[in-house]
């Protein structure tokens, strides 16, 4: 039997377009309550025991034995040692794409993430001081879908903001190391790494143990465990966002090479079985093209069983009637990936209100985001694109306000601010007030 | 019975000091399985019922009984006769205060809230494009806690930010409404307003009924039920923290009037018996004329029980060694409200790495900044300042990155990135990258 990758094909024009439309973009986190019960214990159990039910747990999900913790960190020695073991040509390519991803982040910061402050007419200093994060953890998946440029995404933004230490956690199942992820880890400087995994890794960097030290905030993917774990211990410590499946729109005006299209729809498709590809498209024929060329391409990539289910159960090639009622349906759909293949790319970016990242023009395949362009690669999924943003350097730093009122100020806020609290029924915080104005 | 406040006397010289510390910070939030329950309920009935389900819940909760959703709309008529019915000095209040509000979110807008990008060396251009949120929601509490002040706090950054619509609802325990917080959503500008309350109208914001439109996010405090309402919606919308109780911390060399301080630590505790007030000092004779202040002033305050049960339950007065010392346990606590009250608040300032505001002098009391300073005074709370900021611009806004790969660029780009996808296992992001290759 011959593998077919056949996306749902749509019009706008259909009348059941909407109904269709909905069904296919549907996509739920499932909270699965016996996943939650046993993480609340995981929880539990390092909170109290420590070291001990890490080591546990370890054991017992990783099959990784280990007289102590000390015995499943990673040195700098050993994060070297697998840098320096890489092909030259893999590590060139690590050390590219850290110097992009660093740079964009130091541009990220300039613009967005200094201190600033000013002083009003009566001399009061307004501000905010802008600082980094303490000490933050990065969760890294192990096994097959170790991602050493998630590492290089989590730690460098980090690293710019000028967070003082990144605590690496990635499994080792059976002791399995991958040398990418360890290599990445030295580019990437990360201070300290230990291989540990799953609800038990997030608990200890959360509560802190014996060796494990407590981290302020927690980023990274993981698998459902981790997710759970992620958002139970959120409050205690600073989380990232919960990721769904990943994601990419196209927006195609037909300039594009069939092939290239297709091939960013795959792109997306082979990470996962529910990963969402979407075509938007107003020329019928392209779309046509774009279907031959998956037809063609599918069966010389060794991913084509994911891809194929992922295009069968999740894609859809969207016929539009024009560009701009494209533009509206990728603000409704609020993508983590879009990308605008066409001639025009700068005439539609303006109507594209969400999404994680926008791709323009033909050239700009999304693979290239992934890995090099620069900015991050870790965006928000499943429409949250609506009112969240790519990680970035805000993400590893947190604002104080800085407030300096001046006599002559205190006896103008003082007044009003007596006012407010009055209506309030808080005499205190008029009285406070009220103390510093000048006698009449 | 004599009222009296005796907040705990701590040194940092004494043997117990780190035990009884740790005990006076202790707070955690309890998660009650009953309460969980109701608002899974709740949010579930509100799903599949929409409207009906509000107006019964309503109805049952606040005593308040309408025939429709559109009944407990307020209109902007309505919004506005409650602002000139105010007396004069109230309406100046919340214009001037506002006007604070919304300058200095605007200098926030403009410091880091604004678009940017650069073209690297091959014509690449990376940026970031910054959108506002097209819809929130804002969560104004009823009863005995209503605070106007809160409404200009929540609206304003949004409104600055750019957002479309900014939805208030506020609970209307038997249908009495409160003037002052219906004048605020006037001054602030709010879009549309519904008199409802508790988990069934964080609901309706978070999947919209037939009469309330669903939003992007829901911001501002509630009770129990609201905060696990938020928790539970978290995901389907943007939420801000989940606040814990109110806290101020007081930095103090001695040079400022004793009544000053004393009456700054009562406006904390008069919010509620769990906030939590602390001193810390080197000067012993000083933690002694604040304490003596402290009995002297709290017979004249309104609300002296609950400052008693607040300061006697979770107060402290702590002598330390030096300021530095100071210095280093605030940022061990990183407090909510954090006043220096020095008479070199500048040497102090940059010794202080976590709070969510900084008040610098012996002017600058808190409660200037809860009214009227301009910064926001929704702040994080329980020592989450190690990790989050105060409410702002930022939290009304988005980001997408923006990438567009030149064609020379991609020659670049495409040769590392595919190395690293094969690295990675993903040969489709390789093939993506190398078809925008130009042929040797």
């Amino acid at each position: 039997m011959t593998l077919q990758a056949r996306p749902l094909r749509l019009s706008t024009q259909s009348a059941d377009f909407e109904a269709r439309f909905r069904q296919r973009l549907h996509w739920s986190a499932d909270t699965n309550a016996e996943i939650e019960q046993r993480v609340a214990d995981i929880l539990h159990a390092v909170q109290q025991e420590g070291d001990a039910a890490v080591l546990r747990f370890t054991e017992r999900f990783d099959g990784l034995q280990a007289q102590s913790l000390q015995a499943l960190e990673l040195t700098q020695d050993e994060l070297k040692a697998a840098f320096e073991g890489l092909p030259e040509a893999q590590r060139h390519a690590l050390e590219f794409a850290a110097a992009r991803i660093r740079s964009y982040h130091e541009a990220q910061k300039k613009a967005a993430g200094e201190s600033w402050s000013y002083r009003d007419e009566d001399g009061t200093l307004l501000g905010q001081k802008v600082t980094p994060l303490d000490r933050v953890g990065i969760y890294v998946p192990g096994g097959k879908a170790a991602y050493p440029s998630s590492v290089l995404m989590n730690a460098l933004p980090a690293h710019v903001a000028g967070v003082g230490e990144i605590i690496m956690v990635v499994p080792t199942p059976r002791g399995e190391k991958n040398p990418l992820v360890l290599a990445a880890a030295h580019v990437a400087g990360v201070s300290r790494a230990f291989t540990i995994g799953g609800a038990q890794a997030v608990a200890a960097l959360a509560y802190g143990t014996e060796s494990i030290p407590r981290v302020d905030k927690i980023t990274g993917p993981g698998n459902a465990y981790v997710a759970s774990a992620k958002k139970r211990v959120f409050g205690q410590v600073g989380i990232d966002m919960i990721a769904g499946p990943s994601e990419i729109l196209v927006l195609a005006d037909g300039s594009t090479p069939a092939d290239w299209v297709a091939m960013d729809l795959f792109s997306q498709a082979e990470h996962d079985e529910l990963a969402q590809s979407i075509l938007l498209c107003p020329d019928a024929a392209y779309i046509e093209a774009v279907q031959e060329a998956i037809d063609r391409l599918l069966p010389s990539l060794p991913r084509a069983e994911i891809i194929a289910k992922s295009l069968n159960g999740r894609g859809a090639l969207i016929h539009t009637c024009d560009m701009e009622e494209a533009c509206a349906i990728a603000n409704r759909i609020a993508p983590e990936h879009l990308e605008v293949s066409s001639r025009e790319p700068h005439r539609w970016e303006p109507l594209l209100r969400h999404a994680g990242a926008i791709f323009l023009g033909a050239y700009t395949s999304e693979s290239l985001g992934d890995y090099c362009a620069g900015p991050n690669h870790v965006l928000p999924t499943s429409g949250t694109a609506r009112f969240s943003s790519p990680l970035g350097v805000l993400d590893f730093q947190k604002r104080s306000s800085i407030i300096e009122v001046s006599e002559a100020g205190a006896q103008k806020l003082g007044a009003i601010a007596h006012v407010l609290a009055e209506g309030e029924g808080l005499q205190a915080h008029g009285q406070a007030a009220l103390l510093r104005l000048r006698k009449a």
